[in-house]
């Protein structure tokens, strides 16, 4: 029997709905990151995106498949970032420079204020965490390895490796809190005012003498 | 007619009281540490404590009022650091240095933790998380003040106030987020790393040449 004519071809289809999850999401981790996701309801989101709870379920299972597939877009967008630095042959400062600059740009989304604001110990439950947060140690091993070999290529000072990746998430991360879309300086000029002061920080000292 | 005989002086028993309230508050916060504010009921503390809740009713009204309660006594202590610093007569610099010392021991406290990670928009209502935000706002402000005086006294490099404030904050306080007590890092070593790296970010030069 042949199939029936589809006023929509059925890739199209599969389009249109990824368009709206992915709307049903913006949505969601935009009111996330205003009121706090504890703080709003599956019905919060259906009445900003002007729908119905059954309409927001036949995309999303509940408010936690919510938070994991908004922080999940984060992370992703995080590892792009990391892949684009990794085909570059650059020295390690550079390409440490690099991430963070694609990093400060996430962490100003709602999506990456979803994942470092919302996603707390306790928000989701123990099999999402524990996806999502290996996600995260994973660019945290490979930020590290990247400094490490900044030190050995000579772009970097000898320093703790770990403790100067904690140093870098830590300012980064905390953008997603203070960070305001109308305010006065771009996630790009932010990036470079921190990066400015972690090179100072990182790189080896202009002067020989002072290496001894 | 004379008040009747107490086993227990008046003022000791406050004292005793407050005792079991901090008891409390210190075992709620290291519940919170470890499992994460929204996954602990009430009930989870009585029971970690071995009381009942009417016991804990007694001393807190509810969970919001257990974590502001937590939350406050960190933001006091970071006060008090403030405080002891402001009365030290050193440059802008040493002041800022002395201030994330004592920051990055509190950061390592459950107490510190509570505050950074389980005090998230909507934990809290509106009126609480308010009255502990502009705590924590004012010690932004004397921060960025410091900052400012030591750019003016010229133990500090020109650069952004705020934007240097805040990447110190988001460094010192992601600590709460990785710190383990039985790590191979005391607070004290983690900051001293930390405060390396901002002094040669941060300081001016050593070479006038540079600084022309």
């Amino acid at each position: 029997m042949p199939e029936p004519t589809r006023l929509v071809p059925r890739e199209a289809q599969g389009g249109l709905r990824d368009a709206k999850r992915q709307a049903i999401l913006r949505a969601a981790a935009s009111i996330f990151a205003e009121r706090g996701y504890h703080n709003t309801s599956v019905s919060d989101v259906a009445e900003a995106l002007n729908v119905s709870k059954p309409f927001l379920y036949y995309y999303l299972k509940n408010k936690e498949d919510i938070l994991f597939e908004c922080s999940r877009i984060a992370t992703e967008q995080l590892h792009d970032v990391l892949e684009q630095v990794r085909r570059t042959a650059a020295p390690g400062w550079e390409k440490l420079r690099l991430l963070f600059r694609g990093y400060a740009r996430v962490m100003s989304t709602d999506f990456g204020i979803c994942l470092i604001r919302s996603t707390t110990p306790g928000s989701l439950p123990a099999d999402l965490h524990e996806r999502l947060f290996s996600g995260r140690r994973r660019l945290n091993r490979e930020v590290e390895r990247i400094v490490a070999e900044g030190i050995a290529d000579g772009s970097i000072r000898s320093l703790h490796p770990q403790l100067a990746t904690f140093a870098l998430f830590g300012a980064f991360n905390w953008i997603s809190t203070w960070y305001r879309s109308d305010g006065s300086m771009s996630p790009d000029a932010i990036a470079d005012t921190y990066l400015d002061l972690f090179a100072r920080g990182m790189r080896p000292e202009a002067g020989p003498a002072d290496r001894a």
